[in-house]
């Protein structure tokens, strides 16, 4: 059966590599055409066994550092998509190295528990150093899960649990209701509804897809809870000399939720939840207000639905505060925040009078992964240590004030500049602009990438300085130039 | 904010650990009740931030070892339950430990990668190591994701997306199908259904909690797709002496899985596809024969249902054949055999038929996990140089004689005793007899699952061997005695 393994020369090519880098280069480099020969090689030969459609190009991260990514071709890229939003330290932090080979991240790794029945005897204490330190004001408890979408799912789940012991007066579940739920019938199978947003994301399972309406090809041909979706604001920017419209937004906004939250209970498909990102990723990196989110809030209040925030892109500080809703200055905590990508770890923390009484009712085989809450653990031991959130917020300011700047150099091509903190994005007037610009930026050795129709996102890692943003506009300024 | 990092004796305790166990005791050690003093206070202290309904002790899995576990106060327990029969070597395999600490598997924890758009340079070598080299006969192409849910959920959208190309003749969606699926409705969002069995578990998500059966409390207070449940066979053991019992099981199912197809297509709500596991696990160990599958098979292609195997728990080797379905001689590949926690990576091998056209449909941020990866590409070499899965087989044949005595010795306590490889269960007469010998057989050192109502159900790893057999039953037998 062994001579059953194919032998390649890539491979061997990657594991000799004894080294790991630990130096970012003194700027981007790139000798190829993107993808270069390489990355088309080892494309094909992954298209024998896996999908490729979305591949960009294969990267080398043994030599990948800090803010650069390095291709399978050696082309060095600035980065700031970092994997989807999801490095908070960039690549190959030495902190994170370092603590990588540590015997009891080793050990999780090969002998990895079910976490939820036996769990390791520093699970507690990695949950106290990596999370609770971390917590959003007023919401001590969480779970761990393995990603977003399973953050999310269970985020719901524990309100439908939730709004279902209310209607039984605080009770569990009867006997009738675990009986009839084996049939998928009332009272133990509810009808129940999940609010989300036009131009939403919260992930891909199906029941996250009946809530996110980013893009089409997200969700054509496959089935759907009903479930409402309503408004969300589409303000004009710079904010300052738009208020009136963007005030209008969010009234309109929060009365078309007040209204699809009546007519679903008309249909007696109560809404036990809303789900809501700070900052619409995928979907064109839309804000809210604070005083939308206030609003939001005080709806979910006086109806008795479950408000959830799905921080899973905008947790971990890239807004310039470790959670994004810290911005909205809400009078009490949402109910559920939901985390993933910077967070290493996917989860979410929830209020007290969530906290489910009976065992397996929120549960799977590993819930989670303490190899990340162990990396996690030393990031936040690093972001404190450095400062990096407040790093995030003085180079953000830079990097806000930079990218109006350029928007006027350049206004026939950028449009609708905003952000907050290193989040940042900027209208093109047209996806087909916007698409030659990402290819163009990434031939100058700049990464950046798309969201919505013809947006282009900055996602930036924490370690992310002011050298690296005058960089950044000095390629950004080059591209747009040449397109 | 450093400050805020909670000091803990216990943390410090488990950080000092130098050295992982390389060897297992002579046998089991228990001095404590379980769970034990230590155990107690670190669920006190977790208490305090996660839930801990479902904990049952604390391990130290530094000091764990091979078919050993050692738990936060010191005892020693024969393992045959594996963390959810999720481990496919054992604990801290000396094999796995090594490679943990090489640089392109620390690069993986530290840059975790967006594989599903820059895959790491040797993903594509990872994948043919690790998982082609292993591929059920005829189905080559696999999908990586992070657990059997997430496998299980993309399994479904890959059918589902199929099923609507074949309406379309093939084609890939329409403008109007694009347009239609942002507003939920159809023909972008179709009603269509997916059929599960009576006892089935496939996760714990929304969607495939529409298709598990497993119990009420997994399933109460949590909405449903209107999906169809057939029956699944519930034989009589032994096999060959319930003959005729048994075959009127899979001629009684197979006819309900035909009535339930055609009464949901009147409904305009077509089975897409039928997910099913060879052995329901957490359901109670129900076993279906190679007639009961073949003919299920045969159901599907003449319905043009896509033919979905959840090899999450039974892939792998337990059953004495990497996968279960090899045992049923089907005359063509199952459509698609999803997997997880043995194979340390979730995911889906799939025909070539269904492979998607279309970039992003299915898709996320992480599309699995590399070090998973890497650490399944040594444990498939580990098992193909020591021969595990004959090991699994042979050990497995003499485990099902000594099961089949130990009834016979015990036949007031025992029955129903049946197996495949070192998969095994036999059922007690009331759950709280089980549940009272599951707690006997840990004070004695034995640790083995419940499942079902009153299963108890072995999962050894793949390192166990004859010796562990037969103290195995010493215990079982001591044990039987003692209750």
């Amino acid at each position: 059966m062994l001579s059953r393994l194919p032998k390649s020369s890539v491979l061997q090519q990657a594991r000799s590599v004894s080294s790991i880098a630990t130096a970012e280069p003194n700027g981007p480099s790139v000798k190829t055409a993107i993808p270069g020969p390489k990355s088309k090689e080892l494309r094909a030969q992954m298209d024998k066994v896996h999908q490729t459609t979305s591949v960009r190009f294969h990267v080398d991260y043994e030599k990948s550092f800090g803010n650069y990514m390095v291709d399978a071709d050696g082309n060095s890229f600035l980065d700031l998509y970092t994997q989807i939003s999801s490095l908070p330290l960039g690549y190959n932090h030495p902190d994170l190295v370092k603590v990588a080979s540590a015997p009891h991240l080793i050990t999780s790794l090969v002998s990895r528990p079910a976490l939820g029945s036996f769990p390791r005897t520093d699970f507690a204490d990695g949950i106290s150093n990596a999370l609770t330190s971390v917590a959003p004001k007023g919401l001590k408890a969480v779970q761990t899960m393995l990603c977003g979408s399973s953050a999310n799912e269970n985020a719901i789940k524990t309100a439908f649990i939730w709004y279902q012991a209310q209607r039984r007066g605080g009770k569990g579940p009867s006997a009738e209701d675990l009986a009839s739920c084996m049939e998928q019938k009332k009272p133990g199978t509810p009808t129940l509804s999940v609010m989300g947003f036009q131009g939403a994301f919260h992930g891909r399972t199906l029941c996250m897809l009946s809530v996110t309406r980013s893009k089409g090809i997200h969700k054509v041909d496959i089935p759907a809870f009903d479930w409402p979706i309503a408004k969300f604001p589409r303000y004009r920017y710079p904010l300052d000399q738009n208020k009136e419209y963007n005030d209008a937004q969010d009234k309109e906004c929060l009365k078309d939720v007040e209204e699809k939250i009546a007519e679903w209970k008309r249909k007696d498909n109560d809404v036990a939840a809303i789900i809501v990102e700070p900052i619409q990723s995928e979907g064109g990196d839309h804000y809210g207000s604070p005083q939308f989110f206030q609003g939001l809030q005080d709806i979910t209040k006086k109806n008795g639905i479950v408000f959830i925030v799905d921080e899973v892109q905008t947790g971990g500080g890239g807004t310039g505060a470790l959670w994004a809703h810290e911005h909205w200055n809400l009078s009490s905590p949402p109910d559920i925040v939901t985390f993933s990508k910077k967070l290493l770890t996917g989860g979410y923390f929830y209020s007290e009078h969530l906290r489910i009484k009976e065992a397996y009712r929120i549960y799977n085989t590993w819930m989670g992964d303490p190899t990340k809450l162990m990396l996690l653990e030393k990031a936040i031991e690093v972001i404190k240590r450095d400062g990096l959130i407040e790093q995030s917020k003085t180079v953000g300011d830079y990097f806000q004030k930079k990218l109006a700047e350029l928007q006027k150099t350049h206004n026939t091509k950028l449009d609708q500049a905003r952000g907050r903190g290193t989040f940042a994005a900027v209208d093109f007037p047209t996806a087909q602009l916007r698409d030659k610009f990402v290819d163009a930026a990434i031939a100058n050795g700049l990464h950046c990438g798309g969201c919505g129709e013809k947006t282009l996102r900055f996602r930036p890692s924490l370690v992310y300085t002011k050298k690296h943003a005058d960089l950044t506009f000095d390629l950004l300024d080059k591209t747009l130039k040449q397109i």
